[in-house]
């Protein structure tokens, strides 16, 4: 019998490098990019978050740089040497590699340039090796930290995170954009949003999150949409009022904006980020928005009861021009568009205590309060020809005692296209599911 | 138009209300209990974390207590005033109640009790509710700080947070026990593990890890099992053996341990955990295992190639009363019951470079090396009778250049039923599903 301690093996980090400056270090690392110059040679090291230059000379080393190729992970040994030439201030002079492994071919795709030089869906087919390229693999550090910043914001708000489940009975949405499995003879769902959920789960501990999968199964095919996407999902009991749930969202967008910009820099200097300010965000009635959009820019209005993606995008230009804020709030969206959970305004039913937040002209948040009284909420639903029968589970929460209670959805991926300004989403999604991609 | 500023609202928090001796202050909650005493009245308010109890009596004020439910949603104003006789130094005197929800009708189930009692079928079928009673809700506060820690632990230790879709185009581990849907006409699955992409993963940030949604669709209708789980899975590059994960395991255990002892006392206390000691764990070889507990307990071994949950049980009993520890790692399981991508020990073809982690009698952990070399990876799929063109986005990344890797997986809700000492994985999973559980 051996003994597992705890003992991880320490190794060296290209972020510490700078303090080895004399030494001889081990760094690893898979070789991004070897340049042969005239007498030397650049091996350039990818490590987990920085490319790392090395030099390779002769002069240095008996080691034979024929023995190197493109894609070989390495155990590298080097001198690190002061040089104020390099951005970094040091280089490291090879003095031996032992390889790993290596690659067993060239890649289909180039992978080790600036950017990888092809189309969109090229680039998705050979995901798993073109995430290896320095800006594909920016950008999931870039979502990782938002998903950092929330979770560390909502903690910090005592807001508790729950998994709820996936496969479900019914959609709490409804509507056929949905899709089906077999579980074990039964006809179940795959989840829409965990609404039913976190609204159950306010009911026990007040403010609750969850950041997992939501599915659609829509059949559009559009740059905006897929129909497997991470759900950042919160939901808050003892509410005055909706506006509550926008100020959170306000300052979780702050929250995010501050860690990234503190945590993130080399990723926000890679891709060219422009980090959206966030100190106030406009707020306005959807009814005023759609004519503020048509009056502005002489646009007839098709359809009263939402937004057409163009105006979104013209409202959004009309607000970043009045107020410099790339965030909009839109409120009050009509009943009839929004779900039988929405809480209706008061002595004005035909619109909603709801919001969509639009980011750089595309809605990246849907939040409203919710009915939280039993009576109102079986009459409402009976008004919407549903059977209150159906949603027991759901209704036991009103019946036996809820706060006022509301919350929102972000689209982790959309947000991520929006914050990276990307003109399609699946830029943004590690392995995009749509109507045409299954695979990787 | 008006302005959201991120001004969240503040209220006062029950583990606050300490430093409000002498003050009147608001706070809100749901009534938990009403215990009529003889001239007075305990109030319990159920807030986000705690139960808080408040004094009433018409010494202190007008208010007419027979306007109090249980289980109502109230602003609650009172004086906080010192008082030696009270477990946290302060009693509450009920000034006033405002109302803000009321239960419909008495409750199906009593959820106000210590504890609920009642089968585990109906505190499942009402899980709404009957997670509203202090010690099912502490489970979900212990479950949520084992995730804090786990992601406070891994980034630590610089590993990247991703999400893999769970719609799939196979399965990862093969077999039968596979969730099938309809993908807009062609057949998909449910994912089993993120077994392929987080692997994927490792060739582009090194160390990666994903909790989140796993799915089982085994027959299986035991304590141990569900249709769906969430898996805390993580996956490192660049090591030199499996010991390597194992020791990355333990630390991790050693974490979570000293997380929640420091910040979930509480529930600590209610729920009378019995947190392990992980100091050092054991490990012991497959074989080696199933002898010893053959040998000490005098049973015959009837299948060499995997344990009987019994002889699990009997192992963590030696280990146990031999080396006092909650722990013990199996490792090198025989090859024919690991996956196509396990890593076999050099020179011993038939065992691989694996382990479980057992704790408290039960699995609760699987990982080990994986294949990392292209051209072995295909023989042993070959060999397996696969076809490896079904798995070329997978095999894209052995073709391409891998560093040595392994990882593990380990189940959420198992995990938080061993810690707990519970004996129904379903006590300690939020919303269960199995094959008879679809609802709530």
């Amino acid at each position: 019998m051996i003994k597992i301690t705890g003992a991880v093996k320490k190794t060296i980090e290209a972020e510490e490098l700078s303090n080895y400056i004399g030494k001889t270090i081990t760094i690893h690392g898979s070789i991004y990019k070897i340049r042969m110059m005239s007498g030397f040679a650049f091996v350039i090291i990818r490590t987990k978050r920085s490319l790392e230059q090395c030099i390779y000379s002769n002069e240095y080393t008996e080691y034979d740089i024929a023995n190197l190729k493109e894609h070989m992970c390495v155990n590298l040994v080097g001198e690190v040497v002061s040089d104020e030439r390099s951005k970094k201030g040091y280089e490291i002079r090879i003095k031996t590699v032992d390889i790993l492994s290596h690659a067993e071919e060239e890649t289909p795709v180039v992978i080790n340039n600036k950017e990888v030089a092809a189309s969109l869906e090229t680039i998705l087919d050979y995901r798993p090796i073109t995430l290896r390229n320095e800006k594909e693999r920016a950008i999931f550090k870039i979502q990782e930290g938002i998903c950092i910043a929330v979770r560390e914001f909502l903690h910090k708000n005592l807001f508790t995170e729950i998994h709820s489940p996936k496969i479900v009975y019914a959609g709490a949405e409804g509507g056929s954009n949905i899709f089906k499995l077999d579980y074990f003879g039964t006809e179940a769902y795959l989840a829409q949003s965990p609404q039913v959920y976190k609204q159950m789960m306010v009911g026990v501990y007040e403010r609750v999150f969850e950041i997992g999968a939501v599915y659609r199964a829509e059949k559009h095919d559009t740059s905006r949409h897929l129909n497997e996407y991470t759900g950042i999902d919160f939901e808050m009991g003892y509410i005055e009022s909706f506006t509550e749930i926008m100020e959170m969202e306000t300052k979780m967008l702050q929250a995010i904006m501050e860690y990234l910009n503190k945590n993130y820099q080399s990723e926000i200097t890679l891709l060219k980020v422009n980090l959206p300010v966030v100190d106030e965000i406009p707020a306005i009635r959807f009814t005023e928005a759609k004519e503020l959009v048509s009056k502005t820019y002489n646009r007839e209005i098709k359809d009263m009861g939402d937004f057409e993606p163009e105006e979104e995008r013209l409202l959004c230009n009309i607000i970043k021009k009045k107020t410099g804020s790339d965030f909009v709030f839109v409120t009050h969206y009509p009943s009839e568009k929004r779900p039988f959970y929405a809480m209706e305004e008061p002595g004005n039913p035909e619109f909603t205590e709801s919001f969509d937040l639009l980011f750089r002209g595309i809605e990246v948040t849907t939040g409203g309060q919710r009915v939280h009284n039993y009576k109102e909420q079986v009459a409402k639903m009976l008004k919407r020809n549903m059977n209150p029968e159906q949603f027991e589970s759901y209704l036991m929460i009103h019946k036996y005692g809820m706060p006022p209670h509301g919350g929102l959805g972000i689209g982790l991926e959309r947000f991520t296209m929006c914050l990276l300004e990307r003109s399609n989403v699946r830029e943004t999604t590690l392995f995009p599911r749509d109507m045409h991609r299954l695979v990787p």
